[in-house]
């Protein structure tokens, strides 16, 4: 069966993307491996462009549209569009604007004003409409209906999980002993292209899914061996409500040995640590893994590991702890 | 006329620090180049071990001296003893543990908690006293008569000195464009190391000090050409507090270009837009230096600008913008 995404899909997206995105640091802490008893390496992409992994993506996503394909009949370029208060909104509005096109935001208009902001700052033509899903598609509809927006899902996307996949590809050419890779998992595209990322590229290395408890559709999906969708979960780790999609399932069902769960205030602790020991500000999403690695020493099997900081997008007015 | 500190001083000090100490990387925004209309690379000190670039100049003094110096007549060792609540503390601790001795530390009862804490993290015995100097001063000389301990002075002292240098060095090295550096102003440890590393490896290039309006005792003195102390300053840069010393004060008098003061409020706002944009924790003493050159562009003359990050250690439950 043809993979979901190909190890040269994935290689493809790093030439690609490479303009237009950072290849960010890896960073390591004497503190945190005592804490954790492991070497572990943290592939910095909330120092990536938009502030989270997300860029990788919408960039490979947007750039792998044809000029034909962006043609509409009056000679004018189409743009793109996609639904989303998060990250990849942001991404998708930088992604757009890299490419000089128009990038279209559908979003509820209860989102957080931090949130608005981010993304009209990156040139998005923000949308606003009730925050139930009906609303959402029907808006959506209508403005592709209108512009001839072409739609990138924020995961379930073959070129974005390509994208994402280019983080591992990266971290395992900065540190080439890493031998367990951990990402947190939302919809999954972070965790299936890192997945299909290390397997095609260390396949004797193991990947786990690190999720918030509250949230954990992509643990009883795993385990039921379908897709078993969240409903409105409450989190801290905003970026990883979603439930997993129709593309992502399959690979992480296939590729990923343990999706491992972790209490909100487990993450709210490793997220403060990471701020503290290592000076960087992370969002409580890309704590996950380390909260993970601090909870179950001894489950998460390896010598020398790699944990994706998935972003560092957080309103500096409301922190966790206070 | 003899120097203060050689350039052979401070490549001996990189030479002797290097196994105890990080060689932090330098970090670049391209939001932040462009609202200083200039390229700035930041040496991020706050990733320093002990999160400040006092790492260096404690390890360079605690390793520089001679195990005879250290031998008591009973055949044990001598420790080292400062006075501090702020870095210097923290760092003569580390600095200490790595050679295995004693660090002595005298802090004022009424000290922040979380400035307790973290320098005796490092393994210090801590002593606290009132907060008037005459209570320290004997509270210092009574350790030292009892314990022999030799006294680290946080910034009026060659070696300490030699050891800040090697940060300005480390980033010439990283960024050889560099034409301009800043870094902050409080004792003048840093600013004064960072003077004659310029001046004795890259001349061309210009070195200004950052120093907050409300702790504005280097511009002062910088003025008058002699020393002017503060009195009790009132600044959210609470590593700036302190005023220059009669070591650091005639090296930033002879080798630094001018030295430039901000509000508080500038202060602020540059540290919430490197945490925002470059998703680094850093202090506000850290900060001043970009607030000098979001404050004064055309005033601070230089292309390629390398600004020294100096720490990272703040009250994560209090911060400035709440």
């Amino acid at each position: 069966m043809e993979p979901v995404v190909t190890v040269r899909a994935i290689k493809e997206a790093g030439t690609r993307i490479e303009p237009y995105v950072h290849r960010t640091p890896v960073f390591t802490s004497s503190a945190i491996d005592r804490a954790c008893r492991a070497r572990v390496y943290f592939k910095a992409e909330n120092m990536q462009k938009v502030g989270a992994f997300k860029a990788r993506g919408a960039v490979n996503a947007v750039f792998s549209i044809t000029s034909e394909e962006l043609l509409k009949t009056d000679g004018t370029r189409k743009g793109v569009i996609t639904h989303s208060s998060g990250n990849h909104a942001a991404a998708l509005a930088y992604a757009a604007s890299c490419r000089g096109i128009t990038a279209h935001v559908v979003m509820p208009e209860n989102a957080p004003p931090v949130k608005k902001a981010a993304v009209a700052g990156y040139g998005a033509k923000i949308t606003y409409c009730p925050s139930t899903q009906k609303d959402r598609e029907q808006t959506m509809a209508a403005i592709m209906e209108e512009t001839g927006a072409i739609f990138i899902h924020p995961y379930n996307n073959r070129r974005v999980i390509a994208g994402q996949g280019t983080a591992a590809m990266e971290m395992l050419e900065q540190v080439s002993s890493i031998d367990t890779v951990i990402a947190p998992v939302g919809g999954g595209g972070l965790l299936s292209g890192t997945a299909l990322c290390v397997a095609g590229f260390k396949s004797s290395a193991k990947v786990y899914g690190a999720e918030p408890l509250a949230a954990d559709d992509a643990r009883r999906s795993f385990q039921a061996g379908k897709i078993i969708p969240v409903e409105n979960p409450q989190t801290i780790a905003d970026g990883l409500k979603t439930s997993l999609g129709e593309l992502t399932f399959p690979v992480i069902y296939e590729h990923v040995t343990d999706i491992i769960t972790v209490s909100e205030k487990a993450i709210i602790e490793a997220m403060r640590l990471v701020w503290e020991r290592m000076k960087l500000v992370i969002e409580p999403s890309a704590a996950v893994p380390l909260a993970v690695l601090l909870n179950e020493r001894g489950q998460v099997d390896g010598e020398n590991i790699g944990v994706i900081i998935s972003g560092g997008n957080i309103d500096l007015a409301r922190l966790p702890w206070q």
